[in-house]
């Protein structure tokens, strides 16, 4: 497949009538071609009505169907071959392996869902069966299961232009529930967009679905996404982005005359608590685990570690030495856009200026535009309580550490803490009643509570919340990544008195889909 | 117990310092005693900071032990006796055997969500365990459960006094979850709130559970109700009641630094279709439901056929002539409150004076203050295209009947309307092909769709929906009637990589809880 600048609506390539952009190869600051044209209004009201059209046939397809079709879009993606790699590094700055690493995590999502939808508990059927006879009044026969939300407008990640861009995690999982998706690609990757969304039309036509299941629109500042917000046809969102556009998008959905749910995942520092006994016994090797995770694809995750609590004396010193050594030996990396990079530096200026912060160390200087010096920071425990401003992301390979005199103060130091997608504890056996004790803290504070680990890594699976409290999310009740996000695009039905003959396939006594349904109080084994 | 016109923060009965007020005998328009005064911001606060301090402990408690506290509620409630019935009758001009069912009903309800937490599926435990030779990377161990949100701030609801109120679904399923509840008693019955607050707190104290987990404020105007959802502490709202009340408390959640959900249950016609072939076969019997059901409890149920639609021809006219004699025999009934007669009549006013609105029957008129004479309109589908008025809730037995020339009138109709609690079709086999064709439209637009059945009366079990898509409830994920309502008050954590003994005992190997888990992908048996 070649480029052709061209958006999706329904099944037709179409040049945008909106300004023009060009992607930007981060490593040289070179304009990519081709030339991409946002989405006019009316291009928007377009893929919105194809997508409502398709909704009254998409909604009805079985479960089956609808699994094949993800593993059609997987199968055309891997398809793409390495053209899509190729283009993805040039406009994104991330290597080879990260981008081969992330195409598989995207496809094996899909194909996840796959499985998901064909073991049906996503459907959670509960039966209540006709009691004709009982006192004072007869029940009538009451059946519930999930159905989908509508369509739902899926805003394309800057820093995972596979997995939770085009064909990632959000629109997945609303084409799995039985929304079509209409997906405004990130203005970085448009070329990347551009591939992955031809190999998802293909999979629409080659599973003779409606052609509005999915469209994809350019748009290179905040009209297309608010437009769509603001579609009556459009009903629900998924977005991973910055916390001022996810507050943008929430504001514009709530003040619709029908609001809708957003699914904003916006902000998170993941704080990391080193207990004591693990600070001494194994400080140099946190110290490297540290960096490494922080460093990683120059700190440009959701999950970054940025905030390290950690108590006053000898063994944090040792720890910071190792820190400084290791972080001393990070070549700068390329960083995903001109903007992300202008924040970093920003965030990263802030901090070195702060009177109550030091800086520990930095990574090695970047040799050409748009580079990440990593950087480390220390302050204390006060200093951190008395400025919100430090609670801040700095989005990149930047972290804080906060040190403490006692371990009281930790308490103090998480519950001033906004929520967080992660927080991580490094603790050895001696760390586990103070451990214990700060549990539930934690808990109200973050989705995923990590026990000697690094946050970085997400593992798409039933157990995993890439989720938690404001701001990490717009929702604390979902997640984002792995099977229970499906359930962000559902809502039950309760049908009454129905003959068999007009319930639908999940709810007939027969159980034609093979569900284990919860009949009567009691679970089908 | 007597009254005592005091509120409950937490353990302590204390006077309210705001304005006084006193509930009205509807029936009567005089006062009862005694007077009630609305709580301070101070008040507020204080039961809120209660509701914080006991969250920790409160949401540590086992499920059996929340569940025994939730049965112990109910025995306290039955301990009332007649004394409930007779002051809530009093404050409320429903009839005794109502509110001997809707007691029942309330005990009922409490006990379900203690079965529900017994049976544990609410924590839908998930368990992804690790597999350390996982190549390209390891898979680490991750566990999820459900975990409550925080303080619940639960609105007593007007029509409920008993089973929407104080003890009510909203509060059952909050503290069920293990959220402490801060409830504002509705102020048209605060006798009947201060009782059941007073069986609450004997509950709390009977099982040892930390005071704040259970307030009670009183308060006339909108204040308190802001204040308490303005309040940083509470993470949740559960609310049954005007659609101006429930917007202006979605607003106010929206508005925090730190949103929180609310669950609002605002405004539904619930349209019934009636189709050809069963209007023709029975029509009489259609009739004398429709009018049983409308004018059941004066018709101030959330779920009121407020909306029919139905073929024009000599069947409809044969049904309306039965509608009429029907209604001319129901006597007017006590309301409410002066404000909902007030709302009734303006609304009845508004219809009766549209020029493309005729009606069809009254009921008889009342004889004091207060009544409700019922109301049949009928306009055509144009007529009511046209006009969105016509679309407005009239909260009251009040209808209009829809009359169209063509069944294709039916789909542009459903289209119209906004989300509803309820649609319901009134059909024989002659009927099954057209009725098929308009179920997927009407599942869009309502939470629950019945057949040959009339919708008020709202089972409480597993398979309920009390929902539905805006504005008939807030958030159309969720349903506030039934044991899948304990969700609106959860969310999910992942614990990754946690030595056995730091997990909780809902996620341990052992499974101390004799849960159903998703392991791997297989649900236990």
């Amino acid at each position: 497949m070649t480029l052709t600048g061209k958006m999706l609506i329904g099944g037709a390539a179409v040049s945008g009538v909106g300004s023009v952009f060009h992607a930007i190869d981060p490593a040289t600051d070179q304009l990519l071609d081709p030339a991409y044209h946002g989405a006019s209004r009316t291009q928007v009201e377009q893929a919105c009505a194809l997508a409502w059209a398709a909704f009254d046939d998409y909604r009805e397809t079985t479960p089956s169907a609808r699994a094949a079709f993800l593993e059609a879009i997987a199968e055309s993606i891997e398809a793409l071959g390495e053209a899509l790699i190729e283009r993805a590094m040039a406009e994104t700055g991330l290597p080879q392996a990260r981008l081969q690493g992330e195409r598989a995590r995207t496809c094996q999502q899909l194909r996840t869902f796959a499985r998901t939808l064909r073991a049906g508990e996503w459907l959670d059927v509960r039966i209540d069966r006709a009691q004709p006879q009982r006192q004072p009044l007869p029940r009538p026969d009451l059946r519930q299961r999930q159905v989908p939300l509508g369509p739902v407008a899926v805003f394309g990640a800057s820093n995972f232009p596979l997995a939770f861009s085009v064909a990632g995690g959000d629109t997945a999982s609303a084409l799995a529930a039985g929304c079509p998706a209409v997906v405004k690609a990130h203005g970085a990757h448009p070329g990347t967009s551009e591939l992955v969304g031809q190999a998802v039309r293909q999979a629409v036509a080659r599973c003779g679905l409606p052609e509005g299941v999915f469209s994809l629109l350019f748009g290179a500042g905040r009209e297309v996404g608010l437009g769509l917000v603001g579609d009556p046809r459009i009903k629900a969102v998924g977005f991973t982005g910055s916390r001022g556009g996810g507050l943008a998008l929430c504001q514009a959905a709530q003040s619709r005359p029908e609001p809708i749910p957003v699914y904003a995942e916006m902000s998170s520092i993941n704080p990391v608590l080193l207990f004591p006994a693990a600070l001494e016994a194994r400080g140099e090797e946190l110290a490297q685990g540290f960096v490494a995770s922080l460093t990683l694809g120059a700190g440009q995750f959701c999950t970054n570690p940025g905030l390290l609590l950690a108590p006053r004396g000898a063994a944090l010193d040792r720890f910071l030495v190792t820190v400084a050594e290791q972080l001393r030996q990070c070549p700068a990396q390329v960083m995903l856009t001109p903007g992300i990079h202008q924040a970093f530096s920003a965030g990263v200026e802030a901090l070195a200026a702060h009177p109550q912060v030091t800086k520990v160390a930095s990574g090695l200087p970047g040799d050409g535009p748009n580079r990440c010096q990593a950087q480390v920071f220390i302050t204390d425990a006060e200093a951190f309580l008395a400025d919100q401003a430090l609670h801040t992301e700095v989005f990149g390979a930047a972290a804080l550490l906060v040190q403490y005199d006692d371990v009281a103060q930790v308490r103090h130091l998480l519950d001033a803490l906004e929520g967080q997608l992660t927080a991580t504890l490094q603790l050895d056996a001696a760390d586990f009643d103070a451990a214990h004790a700060l549990l539930p803290a934690l808990e109200l504070k973050a989705g995923r509570v990590l026990v000697n680990a690094w946050p970085t890594g997400v593992e798409v699976c039933d157990a995993m919340v890439h989720g938690g409290p404001f701001p990490a999310t717009s929702d604390a009740r979902s997640t984002s990544v792995g099977t229970a996000s499906i359930r962000r695009f559902l809502r039950p039905v309760c049908l009454q008195g129905f003959p068999d003959g007009l319930l639908p396939l999940a709810l007939r006594d027969a159980n034609p889909l093979g569900l284990r349904r919860l009949i009567d109080g009691e679970r089908e084994v």
